[in-house]
């Protein structure tokens, strides 16, 4: 249901832009207009079809799919094609649409020249037209089933964080990978189908790269070790960060945790609806700046989260845009004092009325292991 | 020294391409050119460097990844740039560049947009030329390093299912899900990263659906289970499938492995040397025709392996092109009964001057548990 109703407002969004289909090949948003997970396939959504008679909408995927599809997509007819792009616009062709959107940001050059080749053997009667955000514009308004799957991805990693934390497992002697397998596994145990990303695991002085990766580096008592994490659960991603330290924490550590944790809370509370992106990225990095720590704080504040790790909208000095209700994205402010050690501080949450609602649920005190 | 050595091999195909330079953005071939692992770069290879003398050279990245750009790619000057490609134009078009090639076949369209922006604030002195292909060209044909780490791979895969078997760990009573698990588990013991893909564990009909994700369907006795999976180590990718029974096996089962089982060896048999890929496919092929099971057999032959868990070259009837020595691809005929089960068969191979060397080891009878 929750599929016919996004291929339903995507149809609103092609007849105020005058198309009347248009060609979906983003594999996410093929997933998110039919729930079909294979890794070939494309779309075409008719302008004039409606969520009753969509006969000549049509999922075109090859024929590892023929039985997968028909499960996970019965609605809808298919087209079995290995070249499912091309197969698409012979499709709409065929079915005489005049102006097809097709999704410029995702169809590379060469792509492209052949899609145009398909659309002149009508005899120039098609024209491709870039558009290239129409569903990503639906996507960043979660529903009600998308952000029950949120919810589960945000708990599945709450709750193995919280075990591995009972059973010791960050703790000194250990190595970043080791934790890093720990954590992923106990993910699973609570529903994951897998981590969302690769698993950040740092330490000491590793913890000061914003992206590291785990290693066979060997915990120490002293050292800060900030974890960046996420489950996923039918497709959907969580995405957390916190960061603890092994033993007392020196003053310099527990100063700059109380500085990114100030700073968190401040992007927090800037969430709410129509609040523009922008002011939201100052809100959380003033803090950082007024400490005279701006130049550490290298990254964005955050990214909206839901069938990609990284998708739209970005929290960040110079994002366009604002806030809306339904909106899913991190808050993940850093300081990364290079060859020392870093913090960051991140939470999912999702804009509500009256501000946001956290997803992932770990406090966010210092953890002083 | 292998990465420079593979810039080096770049610069000679620039020169017959008569390029001044070009622009790589495909992040699997930044990461063959130079090692650096991160999520956002670019690199710009000039023609008239030398391995000597690569101060043109650039690598791009954004402030997230100036430690560890650094510290993977110590030897080539970096640019630190969030908006990578247009950032290597821009150098390139700062350097003189004349006739500057981009990789067509992955830029989107509209990515190309900005950067012929970019080129055209030259004067139009820079043109941007197609050059889809020039360092998957390079790829196809695996160095001793490459080599090295796809046999790590293959040999974590190969542990782990030995070790799953002799624990008892593929039985009735467990889920589809629960073997998944456990067998990347062991994959990780015996030194992978991670899966090289989402592992496919199908249990009885669900074994006929090609590329079936785990679910929490029980094993029971009688059925088939068939594990399509790999190893990921530092960055490379093993695949392997192997199906087998649970309890004795019915005679339809019996003669349904040997039919694969024989297809299989006539596809490994037929590799070699300058042999044409679509032959391959045919060897293969053949055999499961002339069993009246030509349409039960819905997906190429194979493809190659390496960075990239699908790659060039493609080991299908419509493939053109042939086999040369350092290649690696996988031979993996299947056939699927609707309903009942299916059978997949799978290895690794590197292609060698007097036929092809196993990568993966684990044996090819059909295994009865």
């Amino acid at each position: 249901m929750a599929h016919a109703h996004r291929r339903a407002a995507l149809r609103e969004l092609l007849r105020a832009a005058d198309l009347d289909a248009t060609l979906v090949t983003d594999l996410v948003n093929v997933r998110y207009l039919t729930g079909f997970t294979g890794s070939n396939a494309a779309v075409v959504v008719h302008a004039g079809d409606s969520e009753n008679d969509e006969t000549r909408t049509r999922l075109v995927t090859d024929g590892r799919y023929t039985t997968q599809s028909a499960e996970q997509v019965p609605e809808l007819p298919r087209v079995i094609e290995r070249a499912c792009a091309v197969a698409g616009v012979k499709a709409a062709v065929g079915d005489g649409v005049r102006r097809l959107g097709f999704e410029s940001a995702q169809v590379t050059v060469d792509a492209h020249t052949g899609l145009l080749e398909v659309a002149s053997e009508s005899g120039g009667a098609c024209d491709l037209v870039r558009a290239p955000d129409l569903v990503q514009s639906l996507r960043v308004v979660k529903d009600e089933e998308e952000l029950a799957a949120l919810r589960r991805a945000c708990a599945a990693a709450d709750a193995a964080l919280a075990d591995l934390v009972a059973a010791g497992g960050i703790r000194a002697g250990r190595t970043e990978r080791e934790v890093s397998d720990d954590l992923e596994r106990r993910m699973r145990e609570h529903g994951a189908d897998g981590p969302s990303f690769e698993t950040i695991v740092a330490a000491g002085a590793n913890s000061a790269i914003p992206h590291h990766r785990p290693t066979d580096a060997v915990l120490r008592t002293g050292d800060f070790v900030k974890m960046d994490f996420g489950a996923l659960c039918d497709g959907y991603h969580s995405d957390m960060t916190r960061t603890m330290v092994l033993g007392e924490p020196a003053d310099w550590q527990r100063e700059l945790y109380d500085l990114v944790a100030a700073s968190q809370a401040a992007g927090r509370a800037a969430l709410g609806v129509d609040v523009e992106l922008a002011r939201v990225d100052a809100s959380s990095r003033d803090v950082i700046k007024a400490a005279g720590r701006g130049a550490e704080f290298c990254h964005g504040l955050g990214h909206g989260v839901g069938l990609q790790i990284h998708e739209a909208p970005a929290l960040a000095a110079t994002a366009v845009g604002r806030l809306a209700a339904g909106m899913t994205v991190t808050v993940e402010p850093g300081v990364y004092l290079a060859g020392r050690g870093g913090v960051r501080i991140e939470d999912t949450l999702v804009v509500r009325s009256n501000g946001a609602e956290l997803l992932t649920l770990t406090d966010r005190e210092l953890l002083v292991l």
